[in-house]
């Protein structure tokens, strides 16, 4: 079926069932960043396959909202659909919200019933949508509207689950659990109902690859004081059941969710409606719903020492692979381009994995190669159909890469941008200061307590005496064989508010971007650890885990303050120390080149 | 009377009145920060006249909650009171509302009723107080128990009010008038009542003198779409009454206002629940109380360009009396205390305002002139009782001097920390971390909307890496002849959230202070200025408006960045060039000494 073809079979399913206007959202069942196939509802009847996006369909239209990442692509994809596209964050266009809010208001078009699926939107949004619906609108939150007409629908993704062994994640399920009752019993609620799906693999212990990139499995779980229930594919979960059960854990199929759902009826349930359905809070009924973030969240973003001493080893295998790929994309004679260097990395990671003795399971992420002005896009991937040559004789000969790896140790995720001939000044100073503000936050000492809010500016500082700012946060928190985007540390200065707490790990990637002209970025990702303590408290600093060099090519020691130039040759010095012991002589010898004082 | 007598005297009456437990805070009738004489009622009881602490009193005992700054005060002060000191902010030590709590929570005691005057307590705060109260307690709040006792108790102030005119204050009453009422009309209120005694002297540009160092006069206000009530002592104000009046203002005496606000029965109201009394919230009884901050404190924080102008006159006056005084000190033969240096630099003041061709009215706060050691103490005040006499040969010879100025063009606050004798390694260092932490905030640029947790790490990095902070702000607003402190902006990286917007005045002051040894501080007035504006947005920068150097002779060049010399220099270079001028030919060649370059 065209585009066209599937919205007007979706209109007369509409049609019949008094929906004025559907919303088909990018979510899955389980508000996960990334879904599986079955989820890609919004992709199958538009055509557009970018990450995020909403549909709106009425009778007369359809509008697809996505955001600056994808307006080309959207545009590209939407091409001959009848759908219009929605620039989101462009000046005066709405959100999809206010869109459905202004068809609702307007009484020429008499449109009364909005219908969307309860499971695939959060509680939140669904809240924030209910507060300002006009009076008289009904919300018709039970259907999948696209399942009536989308006949070759993948299946439920039911990946093998597998136990992560407790040499890996440091802490036995039982313990955790211990200290999930008590921050429930600290919120004096009686039950917790988790779908997010990170959250759920780092209770358990379990992993398994429904979600391409992130090792999780589609799973809720319920806990109360007695209880500790977990509803999987009974299929899927088969080989590793038996020792959840000598656990205590009782295991129900997924569909089985709601009817346990119904149980905690007149019970105080947490739920974090942020991560949560519509549709589980909807089932919760008579339950008294206290909102609060899941007590996972916290409690994985704190590392335990086992996860961070294997973290440790696989950023060196990761730092091994990417210094490689730095030294043949400097040095080598082969001829690349931004596919290239992305599976040659892989088959460099797979051999760092082995000579650090570390094991290597997938790619953290699909990896960002963008050569020359392809970098100045912050969401860019090149595909087979359109990709770049990397050409040392381009205006801005850079390669930026941001990747990272799966290990059974834990996830990486680091950016270089490197420097593959002659580049004018101006780009220099962008990446001397992009260098300088990433190695100021790396090296950055700050009281215990301190946010994301604080201690931001100490990668921004050079850029804004310039004019010069990026526009994407400048750390993220980073999953253990999990998302590479987890909360609740992250590092903006107008938007986080989470402490940088002990044991969490945070990338520092602050960037510089010029549309037409070059993109660079650096990420390190660093732990928290303790500084000294005193009278005026406890001090925290970072263990910076990346090692790959900063390319000394981009640099412009002008630009630097002498305390920059000694940061550098210390990060320098110590990434020649982590790394050398692992290479050939020949590399060794470019390691030192490369590492060398400036 | 002596303080037992009082406390027993006090006692009587309670039980007369089935007062359980007295609370007697330090509050006047406006939650001012400094208070009028007529309100100091727990120094008249306990003898303890520190700026802050609480009373609680009951048939058994008494006790005195006061902060760090006043520890070894109070001890001295409430010796032989029977009056216990609760040293607030200790570990293990309740605030007041805790242990008020307590006691009330104490089956044995029995103790149920809680009397204290609402006019002397905020809204906000008897609402924290009565969400915790246990069941049963009744409260009693209108009656004032020191008055009962109280024969030579001083009258309520009634300063001559006078016109604070256009020319200084940059903004008519009227428009002053049409912004609040807008901000009524936006957050759907009828009405607001105010009774911040700064926000009314801005609002109605009248000045008085009823707080020391504080140009303001008891009052009240009450605002509606048609009407604009002002509430002072009538002998005060006659003089500005006609003209008041010829603006639509109806004066009324300031005994008038409870009954002007039962009119308010029905209103939607706006009070500030942090800046008003429980007594005229209680009064509100029927109105539609809205909390919110006054709409006046973020105009007034937005200088206009009338203020601006002359706040940096005043400045270049204020900086001129600080920098003679700084030669005094360093070069002069004189023998100096702290005392007298307060007093010389009055004179300094007066002289250089008719140089400048400004007016001095007062100190704008009592100045903290601290020598050696004395410096360490955050809150220190000479008294002719004690005071510290300047010596060059002490271990430390260090002077702390934080002064300001009101002067009719606006307010100063600045501090410096003369160097007068040789000092250690370590102070040096201490002054240069001092010296370039504030030299690096003034000379910050920041994206607009950038809040003071945000921007503060910049005045506090370079301690933190040496595991030293300062127990205090960065930076505070500050009123124009006004209060020196003023909301909503203040810096501090764990506490503020309000933004650095354009044309507020904002302390840039970070200090080290090493018990029994010395005190550093550095205190700039920073005016947020527009920098670039591009594709990131506005970029925003501050104006150093304090000229007095920063003394050379605390300085180690070694530890500084080469950006932190450029902007020593630079800052030196602009103090010389706006003071020199104002000089004979014998200063501005020592002038010149201590603005040279490094």
């Amino acid at each position: 079926m065209t585009a066209k073809e599937k919205l007007s079979a979706l209109r007369a399913e509409m049609a019949k069932r008094g929906a004025d206007i559907l919303l088909v959202p990018s979510d899955d069942y389980h508000q996960s960043e990334y879904v599986g196939d079955y989820f890609k509802a919004r992709a199958y009847i538009s055509g557009f396959t970018g990450s995020a996006g909403t549909l709106v369909i009425t009778a007369e239209d359809a509008k697809l909202f996505t955001d600056g990442r994808y307006y080309i692509q959207a545009e590209r994809q939407l091409k001959d659909s009848t759908i219009d596209l929605m620039r989101f964050g462009t000046e005066g266009v709405p959100t999809p919200t206010e869109y459905v809010i202004s068809l609702l208001s307007d009484s020429k078009r008499g449109l009364k019933t909005l219908a969307f699926d309860g499971k695939c939107v959060s509680a939140k949004f669904a809240d924030g949508l209910r507060a300002k619906l006009p009076e008289g609108t009904t919300l018709l939150t039970d259907t999948d509207y696209p399942a009536l007409i989308w006949q070759d629908r993948p299946a439920l993704p039911a990946s093998k689950i597998w136990a992560y062994d407790i040499k890996y994640s440091g802490k036995s399920h039982t313990d955790k659990l211990s200290l999930v009752r008590a921050a429930l019993c600290e919120k004096k609620c009686s039950a917790l109902v988790m779908s997010s799906l990170c959250d759920i693999a780092w209770l358990y212990n379990l992993r398994g690859d429904d979600v391409t990139n992130t090792p999780v499995f589609l799973s809720y779980s319920i806990i109360t004081d007695t209880e500790d229930k977990l509803f999987v594919n009974l299929d899927a979960v088969s080989e590793v059941r038996p020792s959840l059960e000598a656990e205590g854990v009782s295991v129900y199929d997924y569909s089985e969710f709601y009817a346990e759902l119904e149980k905690l009826s007149g019970a105080s349930v947490m739920v974090d409606k942020s991560a949560i359905s519509e549709a589980i809070v909807s089932a919760l009924g008579n339950a008294n719903v206290v909102d609060a973030a899941n007590p996972t969240v916290i409690l994985k973003a704190r590392k335990n020492q086992t996860e961070l001493e294997n973290t440790r080893r696989a950023h060196i295998a990761e730092g091994l692979a990417l210094t490689k790929m730095m030294i043949e994309l400097k040095y080598g004679d082969s001829e690349h381009d931004e596919l290239s260097v992305e599976q040659r990395l892989i088959s460099y990671r797979r051999e760092s994995a082995q000579r650090v003795g570390v094991t290597y399971l997938d790619e953290s992420f699909g990896a960002i190669c963008a050569f020359g002005p392809n970098a100045a896009m912050a969401h860019y991937s090149a595909t087979a159909e359109s990709y770049s040559k990397i050409d040392k004789n381009a205006p801005v000969p850079m390669l930026l890469i941001d990747t990272g790896g799966h290990y059974l140790e834990g996830s990486t995720d680091a950016t270089r941008t490197f420097v593959l001939g002659d580049i004018p000044n101006e780009v220099k100073l962008h990446y001397t200061l992009t260098a300088c503000g990433s190695l100021r936050l790396a090296n950055l000492t700050f009281l215990e307590g301190a946010t994301g809010v604080a201690i931001d500016i100490i990668a921004r500082q050079l850029m804004w005496e310039r004019g010069i700012d990026f526009r994407h946060g400048t750390g993220h928190g980073i999953g253990h064989l999990l998302s590479v985007h987890e909360g609740p540390n992250s590092i903006h200065w107008g938007r986080s508010a989470a402490k940088i707490e002990e044991n969490m790990i945070t990338s520092d990637e602050p960037g510089i971007y010029v549309e037409g002209s070059h993109g660079i970025r650096i990420e390190n990702e660093l732990i928290t650890i303790k500084a000294m303590h005193n009278e005026f408290g406890q001090f925290m600093r970072f263990e910076n885990i990346t090692h790959c060099p900063i390319d000394l090519d981009g640099i412009d020691v002008a630009v630097m303050d002498n305390s920059d130039i000694r940061m550098l040759n210390e990060y320098h010095k110590r990434v020649y120390d982590t790394l050398s012991p692992y290479l050939c002589n020949g590399d060794k010898e470019k390691l030192a080149y490369l590492t060398r004082a400036i």
